[in-house]
């Protein structure tokens, strides 16, 4: 199990689009904290079968930690093949050498606690690209994503509202319903946009940034360097 | 009554230790929206009788607005004199040239609709340096606060946890209890530092930084360009 004391943060920087002789100097130099791989962001299985492949040369002392995530269609990703496929790829990136794996609050707690035994940090997910539920809903979610014995929780939902990042990111100074498990809590979009930053003041181990020269991967990232200055400027 | 869509915004610089030769200068130059002028924390009679006679003598087309603020102790000011001469120092500026006046919750309505005959704007606020209340009780001052008919709310609390800045912002998202008036509402202290700036996404019509070269008048405020940078930055 990895300790909260030893988590990573608090920048995540998102690779999506990365060529593959890329990734050694990218994993080794890039100012975050975490390097999350989008695997099903990567347009074509041969550039993923590449990355793999290069992920496996780079040696593990000199390079930033690295969560996989291979988002399946029907949590915002674009991963459209077969579950167990998909479930093989992070497999595979783990073996190779990632730290962290992302998995979606409606895998079986089988696939968290085998991620665990290979000695996988286990983030379980929650996306809603439509809009930010009401609390009752929020809470169900967490305690049902809590009860998988992940080593953190991440919720991210659509601002439809001022009030909604709000709501959200009560969710992290309470700690009741994530079993006091650590929680990425965060709204997207224009609305949302500030929230990707106050939730580390309030607690939230890492967030989601953009890495210099790359676009965002989800609507309102900050760029890395930017996102560090504003936490500097915000925190004290 | 001054109109919503003619309020300043969204930086009200703090003024509080000026030379009354200074003043003018001042009020033509600063990069902030709104001044106001703490007539308590200045330090003597004398100064404030100067900075009132050089207040008069400013071209009123050429200046910022001035918004003046005289706090008595029990509002956690430093003004020690009897409440007439209080509202007294208050009327001077307001007849001096100064659009907009802080009054606090506890003053008169015939105080508030006086000032508003007299053309100023009038702020009702409350301060709570020792934490911040319960919801059932912010909605109990708000609501108390809106019956006296000014023009924009201040709701300002020291945070004594990281929860207590995300329950008062949502105050300025609903509107029920303020009547639809403005709101100006966020945390003092470190805890509290980022809803300074939140607060005004969230609608505040403004919120109080530091003028440059002067230092803070309350635990937390930004100085005014950093306050305007971090704001672009978080906002889109």
């Amino acid at each position: 199990m990895v300790k909260t004391d030893s988590l990573p943060g608090p920048l995540c920087g998102c690779l999506w689009d990365a060529a593959p002789e890329t990734l050694a100097p990218l994993l080794a130099g890039v100012p975050v904290d975490l390097v999350e791989w989008r695997m099903d962001l990567s347009s074509s299985q041969p550039l993923r079968e590449a990355l793999l492949g290069a992920l496996k040369e780079i040696e593990s002392t000199r390079r930033r930690p690295l969560l996989v995530t291979n988002r399946p269609v029907r949590q915002g990703g674009r991963f459209e093949g077969s579950e167990a496929r998909r479930i093989d790829l992070l497999r595979c990136a783990v073996s190779a050498g990632a730290e962290w794996v992302d998995l979606e609050e409606d895998v079986p707690p089988s696939v968290v606690r085998e991620f665990r035994s290979l000695g996988a940090g286990v983030v379980i997910s929650h996306h809603d690209f439509g809009g930010t539920p009401p609390d009752s809903e929020i809470r169900g979610i967490l305690e049902r994503m809590a009860a998988k014995e992940p080593d953190v929780l991440k919720f991210a939902s659509l601002a439809r509202s001022a009030a909604d990042p709000l709501r959200l990111l009560a969710w992290i100074a309470g700690s009741e319903a994530r079993q006091d498990l650590p929680l990425i809590a965060f709204c997207m979009g224009t609305l949302g946009r500030w929230s990707r930053l106050v939730s580390i003041i309030l607690g939230s181990p890492w967030t989601y940034v953009q890495l210099p020269g790359h676009g965002e991967a989800a609507p309102g990232q900050f760029e890395a360097e930017e996102a560090r200055r504003l936490l500097g400027a915000l925190g004290g």
